[in-house]
């Protein structure tokens, strides 16, 4: 398979979807819609998922795990819940196959029909809910801070490797608190967490704010949300926290006793990031020459390429490239080693950068003699000859730099493209020739919200936390309105 | 709830479904046979996929991900495969619900039928293999070595928690080799990870063999096991390692081109373990008190508790406390400090001995004042007073110690209830009064292998890998035999 990509200029989706099968991240499976996660995207899930279970652990939750499937029954208990998720849902009937007695091959048992129908989890709160009725009885037991990590389908009539799949992985946070106090204040700080995550490892500069009633999660009295800019100007919702109230306390009957001696229902939050953020670090950094990760999330950092004509030149150099990446692991770095003797060294630098390692080192018989190796660092393209003797310092401080610089990067893209607008013809012409995040007063109603959406296919991303009071004319109606929102086309 | 349970030699069954429940270890939920595992039992899980997962890395294993769902049409391609899941599959067979038109509520919506059913994956052989299909074109691109973590179905009728259930977590691990040798290799070298697994983290002997053609997984060529003894007698499967053989390659067409230029079929394994190892765990080791968990997979291994009749004392056993606590996680000790004022001391030792923490700590206003501490240790129940300063390299002796006296202990058992017998009289009585594996000779045939079953309720364990050439008669045909294997009653 040729290693050349589709330039990001040219198509942007098709470079997309090129560069998650070439670069070995997923690929379609036999299931409409299903992806298989590759090992090397799933490597990155991993350290994904290493670094969120640590904040979630420091910031005192657990893990547990809650059944596959929900009774149909419990989608009803929570009105807004089941209009957000029923259109999507794969459903269990049957639980027994056999043979066909006319020959047809294997069928289904009709006699194993299910008295009522599973519904193969989309989310997991009428399950959890239905479960934390029994672990509730007093404040005493409060507050629950529980997380799962788990699959979940949702049936997606157009589906994007990563971005949008009919299964997909993520994790889910649900937790139970005694006061609307102290509900809010874990959800704003899973918020937290989430914009750390996404800055801090993903280099993926984010906004924070809160969505319109009109976008909330089914169910909610508030989600917060995180909000990345992706390079061909579309945003992406890459994790979101959830305020919700006592609605599923309500819907599945958790009370408990107060410290004051009364009985007040529980309040609630649920959060979660999936496997879509693989696709939000994808189209944040990555090049026409293929994918480029951030340290933090690479599987592995450093890869070292040896470049010789003779098995004796590869013994030379595969001694001396022990004891560097001996050097280079004692400090945390990963290192991986190629000295596969079927493919050329050219093939080889290809390879990785198309598979966005930060670093390669390369090393041949000149470079041995002259205590020297070569560094390429894969976010500039950049080549150099450097001294041995500063390798592990000088490849530990290249790694930093290279994730603050993919953070720089995109957030200089991200800055110049928050445009203010105040008229609709500024804001649609913005929106087709600029893109990115479009800031615009607005009048508050869903109307409006849904209206400029048929209109131009934006959507309102968020009200930002951080924008500030400002008097001003809603862009579609002309009605009064006091602050700026962001309005995108978005994934 | 009371923290009393009944004790094993009354009721062994009921003894480990109220300990399961009452250490907080799992529950059922609203759907049939399907757990809740709570976070206390996950964290144990966590602790075994961390150990497993290092296992699995470091001979060479990736992870992956593969669809939760698999085209029915997949499990008639491999003839012995569907025979032994057909009868036990959850089947997806419609997309979308809807609200009813009569007002009866949510209804499965029959216009989104599935043009070919679903299956939810009770083992991940067929998805995978029609994956690998596109993966293998030549020997270059062999061996595949991944393992993926996942949930399965199998509508068993009969469920126990961690035992038996519809819906359980495992590691499904597949790999495809260029030669027989390879894959077998491949299948005996997990057999041996499963072995260290199980020996050294979860302090549970075992012993080592392979199945008979009657007990084999469905499809596979050689089934390779580890059995474990429970504390009642029974035995318990606790991993296997499948040599597959070319049967899902030639199900799945998957050929390479070989080095010498022909082409080939591939050739498989597939091994796994399940979250009924917790079952086992607890099984071997606890007691009459609770839960016992061996040091190397416990949640956390010390408990410290203070005893204190003010808030002044407290604070001063706390100080100390949160000294000690960081000097012993310094060694990589997981230490808990329950300074919780809304539970007493007493009622702390009852719920530690319960949830089977390695060790004790417990400290008063005395044990201050004489620098010295109560150590309790859960194997043995027995408790002394030891002085502080050598407090550190005391607990991390101790835990080794802990470790080693389960592992001895259970092996002592388990010696102990392996019984050779000669005769079926002998057989059926050792399995009633002695219970434990039965060293017997057997004829070789699947015939009475099953008669065997049917009369004693026994089943064929496995041919130990260790058992030496012997002549000798069948207990139950007295046809000629030349080895002898193990017979046992089983989970």
């Amino acid at each position: 398979m040729s290693k050349k990509l589709t330039k990001r200029s040219e198509d942007y989706s098709k470079w997309y979807n090129e560069l998650v099968i070439k670069a070995d991240l997923a690929e379609n499976s036999a299931v409409r819609g299903m992806m298989v996660i590759k090992p090397y995207g799933y490597a990155i899930w991993e350290k994904m998922q290493a670094e969120l279970d640590r904040m979630f652990k420091e910031t005192g939750h657990q893990n547990a795990y809650f059944p596959l499937f929900i009774p149909k029954s419990f989608f009803s208990k929570e009105a807004s819940h089941v209009e957000g998720f029923a259109k999507e849902c794969a459903v269990v009937t049957h639980y027994r196959l056999k043979n066909d007695e006319t020959g047809k091959g294997i069928v289904v048992d009709e006699s194993a029909k299910l008295e009522e129908e599973l519904i193969v989890r989309p989310t997991s709160e009428t399950i959890i809910w239905d479960t934390y009725k029994n672990w509730v009885q007093s404040y005493r037991d409060l507050p629950l801070l529980i997380n799962q990590w788990a699959n979940v389908v949702r049936w997606e009539m157009r589906t994007r490797l990563f971005l949008r799949t009919a299964e997909f992985l993520w994790q889910e946070g649900h937790t139970a608190h005694a006061t609307y106090e102290e509900a809010l204040e874990e959800a704003e700080k899973m918020h937290e967490v989430y914009t750390r995550f996404a800055e801090d490892f993903m280099a993926i500069p984010i906004i924070k704010g809160v969505k319109t009633e009109n976008e909330r999660f089914a169910g909610a009295l508030e989600t917060f949300t995180i909000e990345a800019l992706m390079q061909d100007g579309k945003a992406l919702q890459a994790g979101t926290s959830h305020f919700l109230g006592q609605n599923f306390a309500k819907a599945f009957d958790v009370k408990f006793a107060t410290k004051e001696g009364g009985l007040d229902y529980v309040w609630a939050t649920s959060w979660g990031v999936t496997t879509r953020l693989i696709g939000a670090l994808i189209m944040t950094h990555s090049d026409d020459a293929g994918l480029v990760l951030p340290p933090n999330l690479a599987p592995f950092q450093v890869v070292i390429v040896p470049i010789y004509k003779n098995e004796e030149q590869l013994n030379q150099i595969t001694a001396k490239v022990n004891e560097l990446s001996k050097e280079l692991r004692a400090v945390g770095i990963s290192v991986k080693y190629d000295d596969r003797t079927t493919h050329k060294p050219g093939w080889k630098f290809a390879e990785y950068e198309l598979k966005g390692v930060p670093v390669r080192l390369a090393m041949g018989p000149r470079d041995l003699e002259n205590k020297s190796i070569e560094v390429a660092r894969r976010d500039t393209l950049k080549k150099e000859i450097i001294s041995l003797e500063n390798l592990t310092s000088f490849v530990k401080n290249l790694l930093k730099e290279i994730q603050e610089n993919l953070f720089a990067r995109a957030k200089s893209f991200r800055d110049s493209h928050v445009t203010e607008v105040d008229t609709f013809e500024e804001f649609k012409e913005v929106l087709e020739v600029k893109g990115g995040f479009i800031s615009a007063h607005w009048d508050g109603t869903t109307e409006t919200e849904k209206k400029i959406k048929e209109l131009t296919k934006a959507t309102l991303r968020c009200i930002p936390l951080n924008s500030k009071e400002e008097v001003g004319t809603c862009v579609y109606s002309g009605k009064v309105s006091n602050r700026r929102v962001l309005f995108a086309k978005a994934y």
